[in-house]
Order: structure tokens, then sequence, then C-alpha cells
């Protein structure tokens, strides 16, 4: 399913080198204010153009409201945004057609799809589709309120010095992977659901939909492996709920606990680098060294904070209409 | 929701001092033999009443089949598996009512259902449901084959010693934490689907359902915030896919690859331990220490491999279903 | 599926001479008083006993709560009811086994299954199995409260005197069909959602899991093929909505308009009858004439009415709890 | 939900005076051949501008394919399917913004969304929308074959002679409605699961997401409710489930039995008229009389067939991808 969400849902589309990539939302409460001036700077962010060390692809991230719209106020219909692709040059791809590479879904997504998928850029599993997602994140950002979200890179390439170690890869015609935090705060208390729905469970599906991501913990995450029970277990201090540490990351039994939501999300150095790799052509089953032409991000990971704060926002948004937090209609 | 699975559903039921727990298995291809006697070895695996380092609780772990089986096979309709609760003191629990245990649901589950939630023993919330899991992966086990998954807890505490790091935990009225590692051989290639539905997105929201698990990683994972990309990526090989590392963990774009599939999960240590704990008493507002009496589990994630093993065979069984690799009638 | 229900999800389970039949419900709001009693007089509309054309199996229709009420309280944890079954006599089912009952389940689910169901009496396809349905609507008609639904029969094989046309299909060793008819009210407006989820839409698709009925019409139905827009049409009388003439059954665009919802169903003739009817031996492929020993319903519309109304239940509080005018916790 | 469908989804977006109109298709089988001139004869038939009795409003009918579509074949990616709006005078749907018309959603809707709906035309709950559904009709029906689905508008105004009454509704300035019956033929038995997912269910909750729609039955459908057990029951004649009569409509406990699958929908009159009709100003709470300009439909049951037709296809589809019917790669 290209979809996700029980109240709040968002569908994704489009490919990477086709006519157009969207989001389409279905659930969304009527009466929110909407206009494309509110989708600039997290659109900014995840294009991350400024910064050195990401791709410079010229995309129109320009959001265009086909439906659900009425009166610059969203109406309770099903909202389409769209975002045209620009014409782009494909001759790159037809010549690796056949020669998958390494750490894209080149392979996986020919066997799946019998080789009818759009191969161009990686089609339909491209980056390019995470701006769909941003955008339902600046919706949901907007629902959520007061709660809210955000996450920053905290490492690249193993070091907290991250424009060095970017400039360093860039350098090398290399890549690198990086550390995002992300943090929600304001949080109502029980949100989130027994087992299945717990909220590590939809935050961690939600999150993994972003290409790239490898592995996710929440608080102390990893390092609780090390710790004993009573270190790790937090006092609670007030009858509010509040922790005397956050070592769970605000979350017990599944459920928010009223503390920060804190977790870490580990993006895997980019794909595509300028170095030649090594795979097979899957027609004549001869190894080949290949090259990716064209200019590449050296750290995916700059531009995945954004897509992680949307991300976030959305299964929020979700669990807080299912607990009657936000209206349906907003005024 | 307390159901997971798009065409082999699962739901989870039941209370820790309840009557039963149980679970309710939808869309289990017919024809299917099943006796209890299958699911005897990971009933014992998640009890773990052998080993030390785990409570000694006397769990009824008879799996009493009331629907869906005829014949001795699965017969296409609901299977619902039952698991009856012995006889339980719930003295402690009413005790410790209005003073929520740290790291625990008690202090969440409470604001969450407005006081109604049955307490005792964490409830709904109790690691004791994980037996439903267990018995709906041993199914999903017979339905996957020859395909299989395996895990093994491979350290506790920081350390692969892990029958000392126990063992020192148990006498000092103590718990640990632990890793877990999962693998799945022989996976079709191209289960899984583009974003919402990576296999990663389906297997930490399943694995999430499993209380105490605080971090998952695919493949590298989050040694690969470390890695550049010239040594991440995997070199394919061999036209059926195969690649000469695997740091992606069996899965490109969010597809299996068909290399195995591998993560690990981190466990946080055991809640519950004999020491004494802060946390207040809700109704006056005052500080409290509590001490929790009984036996517990001085390392929780000794019994979380069978499970995690139990909800991944559940998802790509699931998966298999959808690329139509399992038939609806099992002859 | 076997479910069915967005927030308050309700799934089905059991077989008609298996252990038990029962129903599972997700998403029930916590707080909620329930006990067996609530259920006596719903239970026994069903079960029918006392009228003249029903069946008189003596069915074990005590509700048993295996989970999810605490203390007399839905606590919010899956809530399952089950029933047992009475030690059958499934003799005669041995003896139809590969000769199809005309009007029954049993050929088209011998070849969906494989042969693998269960064939005792219907198996999961039996009308037995609408005691869960029935349980899950007492809940709903208490959630749903001041809004109420109510059916009843107006019609038994076309005559509105229907005590002598079940007497006259009983002497005959006969059955009949009928027509039932349910208006639910006080409903908030606006319920249910445009297009897919219109509130026909989720009430046909709940009325249709009722085995037997073969039609369903909201409002004048039927008979608005034969009407002019001037006359169906019905005139909006004041500002709270409310009309002159009721054509529209109380719904507008999918959604309910604050008039009486109002709808009836048409239920086939019992499929078992005294009389000899034709169908094949399915290993032979010879025509045989087979009879159906014990005692039936002459008239099964007329245990339909509370199965009707608890499905009816069952998807307005669903649409309630979605427009947020049921609370999460019941106070 | 805007969306329908287990494995073959839809959803379905757009107002009638906004920009665009569309529908969204996930998990359509890869591998099928698809272009414009494949919609052309469908998309004419909802139009039925050449017909007396329907509207004249000159709509943009050219599929415009935004994703999901590549060198002529589907993707595997999610197929989106829009249609461009023509500019509309939307002055007349302002004058009677606060002067709801009666038999249209109008003040359900206003209700819902708190005024923050699209009023114009219809807004979302249009008929125009139904050329998404149509769309993804024309990719069921393809996927399907050899099973196919077929319906046609048996009556008007309760005559048999549907031009006539067409004709003389229209001089009068009314309209009527009208009875259409749609069959699918040769579909595989055992399509359809048990109670809550009968293929009565499924095709119930489809069609009446068309708007207009207020009755459908199967077989017999009401005058089921007048026969014998002995009538209505059909001999099985051979052991491919072949029957002497059809009086069950091809169904039996809700699966397909291999006859003709068969059933009929109630249309009511267009709503539109251009008689004076009664409502009420809902800000100053007066009577008021309207008429509504402009050209409408005198018989929308003319438009409904293929709508139907593409509903019903939909569901088999599903349910025939479910069953593994239809394989998820065309070749």
């Amino acid at each position: 399913m290209n979809s996700f969400g029980r109240l709040f849902r968002v569908s994704i589309l489009g490919e990477s080198h086709g006519t157009a990539i969207g989001v389409l939302i279905d659930g969304c409460p009527c009466g929110l204010p909407l206009k494309a001036e509110d989708f600039r700077e997290d659109l900014a962010r995840r294009r991350g153009g400024i910064q050195p060390g990401v791709t410079a692809r010229q995309e129109c991230d320009i959001p265009i409201f086909k439906s659900g719209l009425f009166k610059g106020k969203t109406s309770g219909a099903p909202l389409l945004i769209v975002f045209e692709n620009a014409d782009l040059d494909s001759s790159e791809y037809e010549r690796l057609k056949d020669t998958p590479r390494p750490g894209h879904a080149d392979y996986t997504a020919r066997l799946k799809y019998g080789g009818f998928n759009d191969y161009r850029g990686g089609g339909h599993f491209s980056g390019r589709l995470t701006a769909g997602l941003v955008a339902a994140g600046v919706i949901a950002k907007k629902l959520m309120q007061p709660a809210r979200v955000e996450a920053k890179l905290i490492q690249a390439g193993g070091s907290a010095d991250i424009d060095s170690a970017v400039q360093k890869a860039l350098q090398e015609g290399d890549s690198i992977g990086g550390l995002v935090e992300c943090a929600a705060y304001n949080l109502p208390p029980g949100l989130g659901e027994p087992f299945f729905d717990s909220v590590e469970s939809l935050l961690s599906h939600a999150a993994f939909s972003i290409p790239a991501i490898k592995g996710i913990e929440f608080g102390s995450g990893f390092n609780c492996t090390r710790m004993r029970g009573s270190e790790f277990n937090d006092a609670i201090i007030d009858p509010s709920g509040r922790t005397a540490s956050n070592h769970s990351g605000g979350l017990n039994g599944g459920l928010t606990n009223g503390n920060p939501l804190v977790f870490r999300v580990a993006v895997r150095p980019t794909a595509s680098i300028k170095k030649a790799q090594e795979t097979v052509n899957l027609l004549s089953g001869e190894a080949v060294s290949i090259t990716v032409q064209g200019r590449h991000d050296a750290c995916l990971a700059l531009r995945v904070s954004v897509v992680l704060e949307a991300v976030t926002a959305m299964v929020l948004t979700d669990l807080m209409l299912l607990e009657q937090k936000i209206p349906r209609v907003i005024r």
C-alpha cells in the first residue's frame, strides 16, 4: 500500500522522471487555512539546494492544490497536492537499465514488477517523492499545534562536525551516512494503542518509509541493552507523570507519557556516488563496473530531518484525531 | 488497533490477570495441519521456565482452538486460539494501584483509559499476551516454508557471555537489557511495497508491538551512519541478485533482494526489579518508594527471540500471500 | 475479512457445530457498564424460541466475557464475547456432505476452501454466528444513546398478517420470506462520508453480512424508480433540516440529514425445508433428491429484526465515534 | 474514507467546480496496456451527451495519466488519473448558498463540514466525480477478463418504454427515476468472504457510492419476500454447480456459485429540476421557493449503467486478486 494512516490518511504517488509526484490526504479536518507559502520553508529544507553536499537538481517544488481546498481553507474533501516534474534527461538511466546500481531499488523493483517499473531515476522509489511527505507534514504540523515536532542532523559520517565530514566526502566523490534526532513536545499523554499500534510501531512504520533509513531507536535505544533496570527505569516525580530521566523516550507501554518523545534514525550513505561500483549485466550475466554520472548528495541525511518531522507529525496527528484531541472542524 | 496484517490478519486479546489471553487469525489459508504439539517448542521458548533469569510464573500455555480448525486442518474460517489464565493473586496490584511502577504502562494506561483499564499485572499491556503472538508465529512459520526465520540473543547487558551477565543481575536484584538478532532465509525477492509498506516499515511496526523493544536496525544499521557509500553499497555479483556483502540486510528500496534478511532489536532491561524505585501516589501527590514483590525476569531479552521470530514470520507470510507465493488452499 | 468497522471494529468467529461462536470488539470506548443481563432480551429475540415458525434448537446463548471487561465496565482492551455451542449431532451433515443443499453455502464453501471447510450445519456460514452480531449490537446501542434504532418484521410471505402466513408455511413443510423495516432516531446530522463510506454504503455492507438478506432499500427505495423529482425531493421546512416528507430515508449525499433514517431489507425464505429438493452428488455426478431432517425456521425473517438492529447500531456507533459524537471514555 | 478496495484500492478526489476531479488506484497489477482511447467508450456512456434527457454540460472527459504508467503499461506504482474541469460559472451556486436545494447534499455537507465545504455544483458530492469511477472500472474490466460485467437501464419512471418516459419528464421540466440491471459472467466460483465481505456486502457498498442509488437487490431480490423456500431454492443440476433457476442471483452464503451474478439498483429521479421547490434560508430561517437554472438530467439513471459496471468490476477484480485468480504481473 502506498497509503498510511487511519484517520489522517496519506497516499503517495508519482515517479522521479514522470509527469509529477504528489500526495493525496484523506481525512484532513476542514477549516484549516492553507497557502503555498506555508510549504516553502519545509520544502526548501528538503531540497537543501544551498547546503554543500546536496544534489543540485532543479526541482519544481511548488505545491499545486488540485482538490480539497476552498476559499483558502481545507474543505473536508480529499486534498490532492501535486508537484510537477521538470523535463529531465533520462538517457543515463536507459544506459544503466540492465545493470542495476548497487544500493538502489533497481534490481528489486525489476524483479517485483517483471520489468514494467519505471526505472528512470529510481522511478516510484525515488527520494523525490518525499516532497509529498513534506507537504503532508506541513499540514499535520499545523493540525497538531500546540504540540510540535523538531528533527535535526546530529552526526554525519560519525562526526558531530558535520560540515567538514560532508566536505571531505564530496572531495572524494563518495558519500556518508548520518544520525538524525527527532523530538516532539507538548503531546497529550495516552496517545498510541497497546501492541500493534504502539507509538513506536507507528512512528517506525512511517520513518522507514523514508528511503535510506536503516535504524530507529527510542529514548536510550540501543544503549539500553547495556543498562540495568534500576538505571533505565525513569522515576516518576509528580502526578502529571513528569520523570526524572527520559530513558524511555517519553513512551511507556507504547503510549505517550507526557514527557518529550525522543527518537533517532540512522541514515545510510547516499547510494549514488561518483566512484565506480561493481554490478552485473542482468541480460548477459557479465560483471560490469559502473559509474553514475551527474551530481549527487554526498550526505542524504542533510535532507532527512524535515521528512522525518513530516512523517512524525502525520502519525501524531492521526493519533490525536483518534483520541479526539483535534476536532474535525477547525474554527 | 489490536490487529495487524493485511491478508494474514492477527488480532490480540486478553489481560494478564483476566480469564484468558488469545489470538484471532483471519485469512489463514485452509488445509494447513495444526495440532497443539506444533506449538509446544515455541511456547516453551517464550516461557523460558528452565533458564535462570526468567520469571517462574506457572502459566497455562496450552493452546485451545476455539474455531477455524476442522479435522485437524485449518478450515479457512477465523482461527481463535485461547490460553486460559491460571488463578492469580492480584493483591500486590491492588496495593500499587495508585502508585504507578516506573518503566511500566501503569501511568499511561490509567490516563488513556480514565482509570477503567485492568491494572493487574499490566492488564492488556502484559508480556503475557505475547503467547498469542507466538502461536500466530508458529502458523506463519509453517505457511512460509521453505522460507524460514531464526532469532537469537547475541548480547545481554552489553556482554556476549550472556549467562554470567544474567547471573550477576539476578544476584543484585536488578535486570539487564539485551540485543537480539533475527534473520530470514530463502525469501523470494520482491517482497514489500515502496514507501509505506517497505519490509522495514512492516517488520519494525510488528517488532515494536513486543513490549520492551526500544530500537531496531537492518543490516549494518546504526553503523552505517559512520560508513561511506563506497563501503556500504553491496556489490551485485550475479544475475540472481547475490551481493558480495550484506550491509543493506537483504533489502533495497524496501523490498527483499534475495539475500538473507538481517536485523537486530534492542531490548531494554525488565522494568520489574527487586530494588526500591521512586514514584508518586497519584491521589495524594506524595513521592513514594515502591518495591515490587514476586519473582521477575532478570533479562526479558532471553524470551524475546521467539516472539521476534513470530512477528517476523507473520509479516513475511502476509507479504508472500500478497505476492501469491503462498496459495489460499494448502494441499 | 471477518471484520467490519473502522473505529468500533467487530470480528466474527466460530462454527455452528464447533466448540463455540463469538465476537471480538476492538475500539469500544472504556467505562461502559456491561453485564450478561443486558444481552438477554436481544439474544432471546434472535433465538425466537417462543414464536411458532422458528427452529427449536436449544442454543446456549449465555455471553461469556473472556477479555476487555474489568469491574463490570469495558476497560478499553479488546472485548471477546464467546457463546459455547451445545454438543450437537452432526450425523445428518456427514450424510449430506457430498450432496450440497440448494440455497445453502455448501457448494460454494466447498469450492472456495478446497473441501477443508467445516460443513456441519453450515459451519462458519451458519446463522448461529449472528448471536455474535447481536452481542456487538447490544453494546453499540448503549454507546449511541440517546440515538436509537428499531427494526420490525412488517410482512411475511407478502402478507401483513404474519402469524397466519407463517402457520400456513409450517403446515406445508415449507418456508416463506419476509420484509423487515429498520429506523434510527435522534441521529446527529452529518454522519457518513461522501462516496465510498456513505451511510447507505456502510449500512448495506453490514446488512448483507446477515445471511438470507437479498435486498435493501432506503426511504422510498425501489418505489422511487416510478416517481418524479418534484414528488421525490423532500421539501426542507426549517433551518434544523426537518423535511415535509422523507422519501430520501433521512439521507442526502450519503449523510444523515437529521430526519429519521429509514430502510427495509428483503429476507428470502429459509433455505432448509421439509420438502424434498433436487441436487447432485458431487462425487458421482448423479442427480439426487434430498430431504433435510430436523426442525427448521419456517420464516427466518422473524429473527432478522434484532440482528438488523445490531449491525445498524454498529455502523452508526462507528460513524458517531468518527465524528467525535461519542467520547473514548464513558463517565 | 474516499477509498475502497483491499488489493485494488480506488481513491476518489475532486470537486465539480474545482480544478479537477480524479482517481488514484493503488495495487493495480503491472504490465497492463492502457491508453486514453480505452476509456473513450465508457466515458462517453457516462457523459451521455447524445441522449435526450441528460445534461448538456460540456465536460472535459480526457483522462490524464499523472503517474503509474510507463511505456504504455501499468508500472505497478499508484495510477493517478485526472480529469481537468472546464471553467464554469458558479454564480448560481453563490446565489443558492444559504438555501439548500431539496434532494441534494447541500444541507448535510454544510453541517458536516461547518460551512467549509465547496458548495458549488455539489462540490465533492457531485456526480461529476463518477468519471473517476468509470476510469477505474475500465481498468478493472480489463483485469478481470474473461469474466465480464454488463449493466443496462431496464425501466424509467416505471416504464420499459424508456424514451417516451424521459421525453415526457423533459417536457414537464421534471425528472424520473429508473431501474438498472447488472450481470457478471464467467466468474470463478468461491469469490467473496463469509459475513462482512460477502459479495452482496461489497457490491452494495460500492454501488451506494454512486449518488442517486436508493436500493439494491440480488437475484429475485424483494420478490423473494413473497416466495416459498421450495420455489426460491435453486436446484443444483450438475457438479459444476449449475442451477435450474437463479433466484439467488449467482450467490450462496455470500460467495459466487458459478452461475451469472445478477442484481438491480433503484435510481431516484434527478434532484435538480426546473420546477420551483420549497426550502428555507438557513440564515434568516424564512421559507423560500427556489428554481434551479440551467439544463439538467431528466433521468440520471440513463448514465448510471456504466458507473454501476465500473464499481462492480472494481469489486470483482479485488476479489479475484484475493483469490489469486488475477496475477500481480500481467504478461
